[in-house]
């Protein structure tokens, strides 16, 4: 049996007329069915007048039960975060048009969120990776990655030496501009642009996608999830690299770091209207209607 | 703790001097060793005057415990039909350059042996797919796929159209020349030359990989390994098309006919030495290393 | 300055309604701007009752200066194989959605041909190949291709070897699914499936796109237009294979066949509007607006 | 007929034992075939105590009329800077391995340069492109590209938006990594590592090749060498790009800036022995041999 929501907070792009419109509709939408409504601080001058309390993203699990993300899947990937920590489960609105996890249309959100509060829709559940960044024994920093985690080479347009170690075994030795290891849901974001293939959502996969490899028989590689990947920028490099999470953090590398990545033991939960088929986000996005 | 073979099948390719010679050695090996032999009819003439009883591959299960394939690929992927039906595990030697599949050269052969026929050996579990021509509600003919089943144009150069379901539900109308749906073990195959990742065996996935699509979005989809998979070859198409096995075993299809694959329950038994890396294959089979 | 048209030629794909539709109202429209109109025998039935002469599309040419193709691109590859000889120029209507060849959209067609009869239009010079079928010295068949010339396994789904030379060089063995040589003209039809890259009509080169190679790194290769191809489908081949050209005729290739390709000394000339553009149909035929 | 050359330029990669050998080697044999030689300053450590006159490279032109480059392609690139202003034909001659352009290996080093300099040779001539930046109507730098001129986004990982024109027509706006105009030399560097083709260096087109694009069906073009190609860094984006050429020389962009890039009007000439062969080069830099 599903369970009922009761408290839920707004989570919304900032600066965006559209989100303006669709945050002031949810809110007023979800106050007359009775819900209790958070209001993440940075969108709270959408609901100026509404009396509706306003917290920090990062406080907003002690008080909610869902949360509702009005932008573009950016907004959904900043937000989540806070919320897999907490195992706060996302629903995400779209405004304007089709996101791969923001698939809920502005003129579709009455009707999906009214099912919803009644306790009709399903529960998704995403993959989440965990990175590290390691300079020797040391932890530089930590973070989870929706969609990917990519090392790159930064400032110039040139190649980097990457070696990579799936569960302590060595890989192999890439020459390219980067690397994505990338979930199921970052399959059809960064990883697609670099060659990866669609992986759906339900496959137990993690993907590396190598991004122009000078060699051209490095080919996208899927292996388990729950795999540890070991990626060493190697000590023959001459500048400087970039690891970038979810294209929203970024952390400097230097020869001789490691990025180690393994499967966060929380996933994302994803609120989903029955309606929802990820099949038919994948024909609109891609444009495979004829 | 792992088992002791005692009663071994050698299955060979035919009309090949490399093989001749292994397989005798491997035969004058096992011998030497206390095993019980028993050999394929088709390979017979390796072993003239040996005094070894020959079989015919399909009743071969019967006094076996263990399926040692001399050849390449091909000669492994053909055995494999009645090793997987029965049970049987297989190793794989190769005849001079090194197979997916077939994986242990020959100079390796004594060595590698000895230590498997000790117990020191581990066993690599593939997933085989099992495929149904249908039409209307006749069942045609069924099959085992370890690589992969293709649906091809046949006899000329021309598209088709083929509508995909999974799990009963509709995935796309792709216009190509055809549709590979492969296992881990086939993504190395015929998969990767169509632009597919590469799946390590232990992935729980199932390859969709359309071949030279019109719609240039269409791109190869990982799928969950229990999915049943539904390709109708579509009755928009003028002329029939060819549903192919593994590239060994054939069937025309018509306009209307449908192809549906599942995972077999019996999975494709390998047994490895314990100095087996599939890494290692990969990089000397795509030429990784500088 | 340019040429006025006063004979044209008119050339359908049969059994169409949209066709249908769209011829009557050429032919009016031709008529009633006081030009001489011939019709091809297949198209005869759109035109019954107007008196307009019909003659076999082989034979047009000694009565036209022009030929209008109404159809998709399929009907002006089967007639630019006359017309390309006898250096007939053609424009190409299409009956709905824009094709590359034929991008006049019926909505635009008075007011374009209106502006053609006027003498306001430019002519796009395709290069065109030329196609021979060798067995030892023996010339089994010969034609012209617009698009492209495919030497293809035929009826089985199994790699095929080529050995290529390009001006007597040998380039390389390939083992692939098949080759295609295309002309600029064709790298937006079955080359772009194949992975090829876009090439301008005003580009003088000849493309080479393997179909699925076994050896990743064999890429497409674009070669000067004036090169000589010559493909030899190996002896080690144990199955026929297909020489395909344009998607249209076949012909059947055994071991040690050559398929020898040069440029035509004939273009295939196009009648374009002044407003028409091949980065505007670039746009439009591959979704690239947003 | 062809020249005979006199006065002869040294270039070395700087700090490589091999290179010192090789260099030594080279200088020895010159003189003794009564060859004027002078030498790259930053190469004068490998010619102490030879009474070898060393100038800078950017006034070597004024003394020789071939240069022979030891070391990699990237040291040949840098060279040519100079050597395409003044029309000064170049030699490369790698250290161990082959080159696309250092294509003399160590041990045919004094054969192939005997008969270069009996006048048996061919010159072989490769299109350079001449790139400008442009901030409005200011021009703030210009450089040649042998191989290529790179817009890509700087310091992060993320998308840019590019709007190219060709001959001042609108081709298209890419969102991607960024995107690589390369010569026909250049098809085999970077621009293949980004999927694009190989480009024999005969033919007359510069390659457009969009590095991981968003949309699935941007595909690398090829268009006249003669072409104007205009590519803007759309004022959309919030951080500044990069243009890099040939990977050796890099200049930040701003939003609204513009590189624009067309055929240099000279050349580079390349200096082969007669067994050279393009063909050659790529079976073996791409291991096509089987």
């Amino acid at each position: 049996m599903t369970k009922k929501f009761q408290s839920i907070g707004i989570i919304a792009k900032q600066n965006d007329k559209l989100v303006f419109e669709t945050v002031r509709s949810l809110h007023d939408f979800l106050k007359s069915n009775g819900i209790k409504i958070c209001v993440d601080k940075n969108a709270q001058h959408f609901l100026e007048n509404t009396g509706t309390s306003c917290v920090d993203i990062a406080d907003m699990h002690k008080n909610i039960d869902l949360a509702v993300v009005v932008g573009g899947d950016g907004t959904l990937l900043a937000a989540a975060q806070s919320m897999v920590k907490h195992e706060i489960p996302i629903i995400g609105i779209n405004r304007g048009r089709l996101g791969f996890l923001t698939n809920i249309l502005p003129e579709n959100m009455h009707k999906d969120l009214k099912q919803i509060l009644n306790g009709e829709y399903f529960q998704e559940t995403r993959t989440v990776l965990s990175a590290k960044h390691m300079r020797g024994e040391e932890q530089l920093a930590t973070c989870l990655a929706i969609n990917d985690v990519v090392v790159h080479a930064r400032n110039v347009v040139r190649m980097i030496e990457l070696e990579t170690r799936i569960d302590d075994e060595y890989l192999n030795t890439l020459h390219a501009d980067g690397l994505i290891v990338a979930t199921p849901t970052g399959s059809t974001a960064y990883a697609l642009s670099g060659g990866g293939p669609i992986v759906h959502p339900s496959v137990a996969a993690t993907l590396l996608v190598p991004i122009c490899p000078h060699t051209l028989s490095n080919r996208p590689i899927a292996i388990d999830k729950n795999s540890r990947v070991e990626i060493v920028y190697s000590e023959h490099n001459e500048l400087n690299g970039i690891a970038s999470i979810d294209g929203q953090m970024e952390s400097e590398v230097i020869p001789g770091d490691r990025i180690v990545i393994e499967r966060s033991p929380k996933p994302l939960t994803l609120i989903q209207p029955n309606s929802y088929s990820f099949f038919k986000v994948l024909r609109e996005k891609l444009n495979w209607s004829r």
